[in-house]
């Protein structure tokens, strides 16, 4: 990238359940904190990019009502669990092509005021209907990765159950996550059976609320905190899983993620810190290696080394995940952004990765049914 | 714009109730149509952007599923009837950036099977629902511009009806169009009333299917025809209208296109040929003066003087506007570059403006109960 982009201020609501905050009260709150964070006043947000899933018709617009920011552009997208970083990346297009100095992303949802279960979609597509009606959500689709990569391992349930206890962990450490409590491997095993090998443990919570923003630009921050600076932006679709004869490649993710690291002329070596799409335990196994934090086939032997927990060689999900933390669609990839700018300014508390300097943040959403084609984002940040 | 953004290939649907055709037959068709018509193959697109209201999650990349454009970026955007215009203006920061080289983008809605009337928004949002519910939907908003106009302007309600019978004239020599027959004057104020003083022929069509695709590329075309050049491009947001006082002041609009015709060098006096948002009569009139194609106060004589019709200075939707050719939200803004493109290269038929050679495209899109904010966009093309 030629044009650097900075995230110059990072803020986010606590994820759970808002029973008094509307999705208006929850944006606002976040886009409020980024723009205190950064020391930017609205008046010099050029373009806002919110993301969100199911919140309706120009909702940034009626987000962002009574809030006074009413000139610049804006643009509404969905990607999915990858909108929030989708988002992001959209908005690097337009700031480093110069047409604008200074955005605010924010991502958010209200997912309790839906009623939980498997959302119906409103459009008219008979396979994804067809499929989901047998049982084909993404509980299940995860749920035959998980056994697939216990067999093909030689592994036992332990394996995913320490992703639940690592991510559980330091989600206790994180006064923003919904679930913040600490679980044994046993208590992960004996929790409610979700869909075989998953139990409930290893199920991000997604009956949640919450938002989260960053105040993006082209200007050098001026703070005494380091500078956080987008190094690599990359965003792909295609198939969640390459194909029925080989349901545990990510292929998207590793494709996503390559074009990243050659944004920021980075690779995963350099890497300190990870904040991923862990909504089920055994997604951040298949990404340790799709992301090339593992070789193929080491991702277990790298999450029992230690090197992926708090204190270890790169933490991963050192927030909680969306394990610990909950998983409000729209919200979710700009949090992770925030997290990981924290993290490189050393702003994370009891969850600081110490001597961070560089991270990366991942998104892969949709596949809803296995079939679908599914959207991916890998942002690689620096200071 | 430094890097030259071309419009190498257009194609739609036409416009009506397509019962037996999926979103996804709808989307494919259109696309498939502007591959073709830029002779491109599919493995040329890098990235793809969907514009859509009311289709769900990921739609873009199920619509795609079975087409085989698999592994580009795709992303999916949204910004009520100018949602197609935005998915353009979006792929340009790219295409421009030099991101991508050459990209997909396509508007696509199924109306129609969604059952019409206001459609229930799924957010929590307290304020528009209060005042939808008190009946300030889109209809009545556009009505109460319609009576100021006429007590300020001191005209009768025949110059809404000339809107109407101009753009419906139009849309008998378009073969796409939904309702392809044109009426008198008497007609109109006759027909059903709606919200006075706007009658059932003085309103948009949206009960309707429809999908209208675009290749753009920043490779020039090597096709015979006149390559269509995307000159300038801008997204704005803001309150639909002014405030209370000033109901007839379509500021929005006024900001978007200045800086489309400061982005192309060029001023409304250069434009031979638009597309506008005349969702009803009454918009239209609005959008001459804040396009600049009439001083303010001129609107309702540059209607009257016969220059907006097909024969006049400056043809104003010589496709039927959406009043003839139906008005599937996300698809509208495509549509519009669609017809615009045709123009250029002198290819649309019994409605062609002859020696159209810069073209406009504008859409607002939101404001629902008119205290929402609003999206705008507009465009200027070229050969």
């Amino acid at each position: 990238m030629t044009t650097t982009v900075y995230i110059a201020g990072a803020a986010m609501t606590s994820f759970g359940r808002h029973n008094d905050l509307s999705m208006q009260d929850l944006a606002q709150s976040a886009v409020v904190g980024a723009l205190a964070d950064a020391d930017v006043s609205a008046d010099r947000i050029q373009a806002m990019y919110n993301a969100n899933v199911y919140g309706g018709m120009v909702l940034g617009q009626v987000l962002m009502r009574d809030l006074g920011i009413t000139g610049p552009a804006l643009y509404n997208v969905e990607n999915a669990c990858a909108s929030g970083a989708t988002a992001v990346h959209l908005a690097c297009h337009a700031l480093r092509l110069g047409v604008y100095e200074t955005v605010l992303v924010w991502g958010v949802e209200k997912l309790t005021s839906l009623g939980g279960g498997t959302i119906p979609l409103q459009r008219n597509d008979y396979k994804t209907e067809l499929y989901a009606a047998q049982g084909m959500t993404l509980p299940t689709v995860y749920a035959m990765r998980g056994t697939r990569y216990l067999h093909e391992r030689n592994e036992k349930p332990e394996v995913l159950a320490r992703v639940a206890v690592k991510n559980r962990t330091h989600g206790e450490l994180n006064p923003l996550a919904q679930q913040r409590k600490a679980v044994s491997i046993d208590e992960v095993l004996q929790s409610r059976p979700v869909a075989e090998p998953l139990t409930l443990l290893q199920c991000c919570p997604s009956m949640v609320d919450g938002a989260a923003a960053v105040v993006l630009t082209t200007v050098r921050p001026s703070s005494a905190r380091p500078a956080v600076r987008v190094l690599g932006s990359a965003v792909q679709s295609g198939l969640l899983e390459k194909g029925c004869d080989d349901i545990l490649d990510a292929e998207i993710t590793a494709r996503t993620a390559r074009l990243a690291y050659e944004g920021a002329g980075l690779g995963p070596r350099d890497v300190n810190v990870v904040e991923l799409h862990d909504a089920f335990t055994i997604a951040e196994l298949l990404y340790y290696e799709a992301l090339g934090l593992a070789e193929p086939g080491e991702g277990a032997a790298l999450l029992r080394s230690g090197a992926t927990a708090l204190g270890g060689r790169v933490p991963v999900n050192p927030s909680g995940g969306l394990l610990a933390k909950g998983h409000p669609l729209g919200a979710t990839g700009v949090a992770q952004m925030v997290e990981i700018a924290w993290q490189l300014q050393s702003r994370a508390g009891k969850r600081q990765v110490e001597g961070a300097r560089i991270g990366l943040t991942q998104c892969t959403g949709g596949g809803i049914a296995g079939v679908d084609h599914a959207a991916s984002a890998v942002h690689v940040l620096g200071v």
